[in-house]
């Protein structure tokens, strides 16, 4: 039985607690989080103790931590718990900071337990059918890739300040899904973007809608939609075109109950946002991060994922800037260890 | 913490622990089985006691019990269970012999603590989405009704055996369906059958392909169709037709991807049986069960409806083999307590 | 180029018209109407003859009759066309009475030129691409036909009390849809029918509500449900179960527009009625004709086709006034010729 | 009755002809065509006369003059149809050297009967129920459009050649699409493209897979997909994304079967090419040509939006070469006249 602390105990924290404690093979010890009501309600919901991220991660009977605290701490608290000899699973994305990202996987790269970054939407059942698919060769050589990837609504602009922007803050998941399903990186990522869902966001320095169009070297094109506002709810859904047909993930639907009328057959709306669509991914990833440390099998999102992401979206973030293709290259220089 | 005893611990008796533990209002404390494997299996991984039904049921710790046994030891431990002061849940049907039932509802009509009958399609989301639009008016007045219901294959015909036959083993879930959807009982039943999908089971006395006509006192119509084969998966829809418009609840798929290619469109087929769609259903109807117990609301499937159902199975058992029509009135006469 | 005469000017005739001129292969020439402006007006945009019904089948310049005037004219007519050596089209039904149309089946018994009954939705191309499919031994053998079949409004009071009733106006359509699919006639039919509707239909002697049973003699079931009224358009679907899977005919929908708001996902009705859903199905109607004159192809809907869903809806009303199923062969005895 | 010139007698020619003469205010009068033969045969089955393109345009006695020959003598023959007092309704693009195809802008610009170019798609009633939905407000304010397009097969190299290339062949129908329902012009257009699907085309110049982004002044963003391969047919769909929703115009069925089998659930396969898709839309296009004619209407695709359809592809065409983004205004320079 791994026992399991927990950094961070808001909203994403809480959803994963409940994936901890759901495993077979995994339980929830301690639980950390700025706010001391906040760790203390978590905590007593799943007869945890409370404890500092520090003692968490000093303490030799705790086996693995997994880090939902605010986004500038993940470097830190991923180097801190290596050293103390943890597995980690950290939230995406590893940090807004591009360079300190890139040192913290210089800095832990001799590490020996396993390192994942949590892009959960790789283990959506939908997408994982598609990708297995794609790799069996269904649709023969892919060719171009659509993925459309709408919120169902704007966050408050206080938080849109200090996220780091729409391109790594959001469309970061979709870089992710594009490297999962390609199996590799572009080379040069275009984007474009404005703020045509709230000018406020625009004032803000940010855009709430964009385009980016990824290229790679054997010729192959994504493209990725974003925008922060979708009326009917979290569209979530993934094209693939091949030599020689069509995968779709289309979305989840709230129930199969159709009602025809005078006014039109009307259907369910998607789920409503991602705790919804996501539950079970985020399960199947906790599944795969034990899997990792028990089972000795590989990790299936590495720290270099987490980096690769983070990385495109600083490109998509100064091609939207410039008006110019990036390089992805340019971006991924190496750091000094 | 209601304290839980579980009677039967075979693979529904399996569904329904899991979803006991789930619940954060009760736990599994016993489980009895004929098999003293079963039993002890299970007891061990909810770390619940192995002990006899009538251990279970005397046991004024115990604060409800769960029938999960063969169907003709229903209607004794419901009794049983009921004079001893539990809260009943009692797996469908309440008994193959329908003069048995009634006999078993006359005796404890006076108890004070829920008995309820586990049709587990009524806490579908599905279909509950449903009955909300119907009852709140949605397409009008309810004219027709039309429910498809087809196992993925047929079982063992040793099973069809003791089953009671198709309309009291399997057409009885979607009787009581039909009750919850129309909110009532029909007038009559005519119903026809044959053994187009094994000759083996119509040499064991039953059918394999059934359809039956429900009349209502006002005019209102519903048609069940039933097949113990679909070669796609668990096929399980239902349609009303109202002055206003159609309701459908389409089947639960697998995943949501699509492939195109030369060879056509192909989707995903709906999930493969009972386990896979009605998971959520088996939780949501202890929650209920639950809150009858703790928070005295109404028990939402009553001893009642269990018996309405069986009467129904047993008038389209009569249909079928007479050719006629069959009342309802004829089959549900009083019994004296 | 064949030179046709139309019997009759009314809404369908307009239709037919449009399909005879349609074809490369044959040319209007005469119209006839009981009404004479509707045949001058109809004759008007055709360029065609207005004459009399008589004078259009003396006509030995006239290859072939098209007969689409009141049905209590239909035995009489095509008898008389067939008798001056005319190919014979005649709407459906073949007459309201049975023992005439059968007298008439008898009379024309030798008649060496094609007679064919125009039960358009056999060529409807998604239900003969269901027919291709089943035939194929796509869904291997079949065991249960499911067809629904709903006008979106009834016809006016003072129409019904002259159609002959549900069954022979409306459902007959689904008898031979049944004929056609399962290759055969059933042995028996069990209806059930009500006016939930309309309560006028009711007091006109009729029903608007009904399900009917078809069972054949080697087990296999079908099930028709028809309803004078879907708020929602034209509802035309089919459903045949095999024993290696299922195959469904869809509605045809307006547009393939879909909008997804706070308020659903909704997508376009069905096409209105048969004008819009069949108008494909007239005109290959009429090329299965003229291929059966020109080039001595078998009439793909024979009058004994005609005669059997006849004799079908005349056991269908027997059978919902009776509450008994009905033998078609207590229907179908051999009428002197 | 309209007396219509049809300039060109290849496949798209065939299509216009039975256009023109299925509506009942039109007569096809005249056909010419380089190749005789082609010429002679479709002028037989419509009964008109093969003239030289010449001499149709000199006819006083020909209202109008559909142009559907060689893409490099649009220009000419609509200058010298137009200076004959002929309306005009010519096949897209317009011409492919935008300066010659501004100059012919130029030089019918007193025109004083209608010009219309043939962007078919326009009229696909799906697309105009999504431009109706959208300009009713619907979705509320468009923020984002997507356009996919694929062919199912690629032409031969030798018509690669001299296409003009992806943008100004293919892509130009969907420049107009996001034209038509965006209500204006871009500012800016950024594109990719490249020679996935066959190395041939790359060898000769084109592309084969390309990405367009169109950037508006108002911060709206288009993306348009365009392959010359999809292995299950013509691949037709376009997605609006507004403030309150989104409209999907999806792809146009073979049949509405759906198989389920024990390999999953199969749906027909979009119509095969634009000949199956499109024919409603051209016959729809024609009736308005013809309004635009006899009703004084206006027209609905007028030369100003073929030459803008045009500079659209030249502006991709530019920015695919230098990996820059296009300004429009850069390309639309106004010509002297």
């Amino acid at each position: 039985m791994l026992s399991v602390g927990l950094l961070g105990a808001g909203r994403i924290g809480r959803v994963h607690a409940q994936a901890i404690t759901a495993h077979p093979d995994s339980t929830l010890s301690a639980v950390s989080d700025a706010v001391a009501d906040a760790a203390s309600q978590l905590a007593g919901e799943y007869s945890a103790q409370v404890r500092s991220s520090h003692e968490i991660i000093a303490d030799p009977a705790i086996d693995a931590v997994l880090i939902a605290t605010p986004t500038d701490t993940h470097s830190d608290l991923i180097e801190a718990a290596t050293q103390a000899g943890k597995a980690v699973l950290c939230e995406k994305p590893v940090d807004l900071d591009l360079q300190r990202a890139m040192a913290c996987q210089a800095n832990v790269a001799d590490h020996q337990k396993p390192i994942m970054i949590g892009f959960n939407r790789r283990f959506d059942p939908n997408f994982s059918a598609m990708k297995a698919a794609s790799d069996a060769g269904e649709i023969g050589k892919t060719e171009l890739l659509s993925i459309t990837s709408f919120d169902p609504a704007p966050p408050p602009v206080s938080y849109i300040k200090v996220s780091g922007g729409l391109f790594r803050d959001m469309m970061i998941h979709d870089f992710d899904m594009a490297n999962y399903l390609m199996g590799g990186l572009p080379v040069a990522i275009s984007a474009v973007g404005s703020a045509v869902v709230d000018p406020e966001i625009g004032q803000a320095g940010d855009v709430d809608t964009a385009v980016a169009t990824l290229t790679y070297s054997d010729g192959r094109i994504a493209v990725i939609k974003n925008s922060r506002r979708a009326a009917y709810g979290y569209d979530q859904r993934v094209e693939m075109l091949g030599s020689e047909g069509l995968l779709q993930a289309q979305n989840v639907l709230e129930n199969t109950v159709i009602k025809s009328t005078a006014d039109g057959v009307v259907g369910a709306k998607p789920t409503y946002f991602f705790l919804e669509r996501y539950m079970t991914a985020y399960k199947a990833e906790w599944a795969a991060f034990v899997d990792a440390i028990t089972a000795g099998q590989a990790v299936p999102v590495t720290l270099e994922d987490g980096v690769a992401a983070l990385a495109m979206a600083e490109a998509a973030t100064q091609s939207a800037g410039s008006g110019r293709p990036v390089q992805l290259s340019d971006i991924l220089k190496p750091v000094a260890k």
